[in-house]
């Protein structure tokens, strides 16, 4: 039997799972939305990131509660803290999801994206929501190895970014300036919701171990970053 | 005189107003490397947030000594927790000031920034620089006004990343697609910045009165938003 106290603990844990659920679904369906112009995918996507800013303030407000009247040290004081970052990562990554989908609905009929880049745009979608499994899943196992796997799964994320960036800068570019802005924006929020997947799995990983993800796999060749023209970022900090 | 807990609680809000500090003159000189290709003072910039994370991290770590050891309660149990937050909010700014460096150094030596928007970039450089000394102003102050002032200054830089995208979309745009490029992910930087900064400040008005910000001035007229490609959203939640 766990007391009233872990059964609160857990139930944080809980919160934190479904809005990774909620968040996974939704960068999977905007990404659909935007590729196939439908329009009424965006707007569900777009209302349903409230669900998720609930869930939020929801968990904030019974962390702060429990950080009060149970007054938690030690480990339980960092899973409580480290919680709120979580949710903080979260709540980032469905807002992320929903930009997309409200790019989606900004261009509706049009399609937001060109056709010779739907199949790059659609593994970015896709990944970003494997990302996000596998950062609930470690939520839920706390299993480091797994958590190390998402740094490794977020190479790819970049890959992907910067083959994006290079059709960009193609000479032979023929869809103009406004789709050249929209794919640009699309690429970050992909790229920045993977770096929040990523950072929910390094900072279980900080919970269990005590150490930084990135200590933890100092000697694991990382792919060489290409000239993209931004910042290959964690998002440490949110 | 004031016992060791509260002057350690001081401390604390004393290292947020050195992080808006730093990050407010990192988004100054980023500004000004990216329009004069300054690739010294871009390196500055680049090192120099380092600093910041420093501070961020040795905020935590006091942070969460501070709960553990002195368990607080109510007020000042909010406010450890917000002071966690608005950390989170200011090491993300120097991240943004970061990245306008990067890609100065990136262009080096050519220039990132085409002759005709420098006044227009000018522009959203200085107001991220005023709105972070203002958001500083309202740690020290708690002044609920200002806070709120931080608001309708925002509208300011949502004109401006307006009037960023109406020229990118302008027909007569001569200056190609990786300018285009360039110019849509600097409005974001900045925008973004102004985001976060003005988190800082409604959680001050958060703590201060207990209502958020957005329900103190729900009667503010509001600047009528345009068709930027990009919601307009706050950094709530990192």
């Amino acid at each position: 039997m766990r007391d009233a106290y872990h059964e609160e603990l857990d139930s944080i844990g809980d919160s934190l799972v479904e809005m990774g659920r909620l968040v996974g679904s939704a960068i999977g369906r905007a990404t659909t939305a935007i590729l196939d112009a439908d329009l009424k995918l965006a707007e569900e996507v777009i209302e349903g990131d409230q669900k998720v800013d609930e869930l939020q303030h929801d968990l904030e407000a019974r962390a702060i509660t429990l950080l009060a009247r149970q007054q938690p040290v030690a480990t339980d004081l960092r899973i409580v803290v480290t919680s709120l970052r979580m949710s903080a990562d979260l709540e980032r990554s469905g807002d992320l999801a929903q930009h997309v989908a409200k790019l989606a609905r900004l261009r509706y009929p049009a399609r937001a994206v060109p056709r010779d880049l739907h199949a790059t745009i659609l593994e970015m979608g896709q990944l970003a929501q494997r990302l996000m499994a596998k950062a609930a899943e470690v939520i839920i196992t706390k299993d480091v190895e797994l958590a190390l796997q998402l740094e490794q799964d977020d190479d790819e994320m970049d890959l992907l970014h910067r083959a994006l960036f290079q059709h960009l800068m193609d000479d032979r570019w023929k869809h103009g300036i406004e789709t050249a802005v929209d794919v640009t924006l699309l690429g970050r929020y992909y790229e920045r919701y993977a770096d929040h997947a990523v950072a929910v799995a390094k900072r279980v990983v900080y919970l269990v171990t005590g150490e930084h993800a990135d200590e933890l796999q100092a000697d694991v060749p990382t792919v060489s970053r290409g000239e993209a023209p931004e910042a290959t970022e964690g998002a440490e900090g949110g």
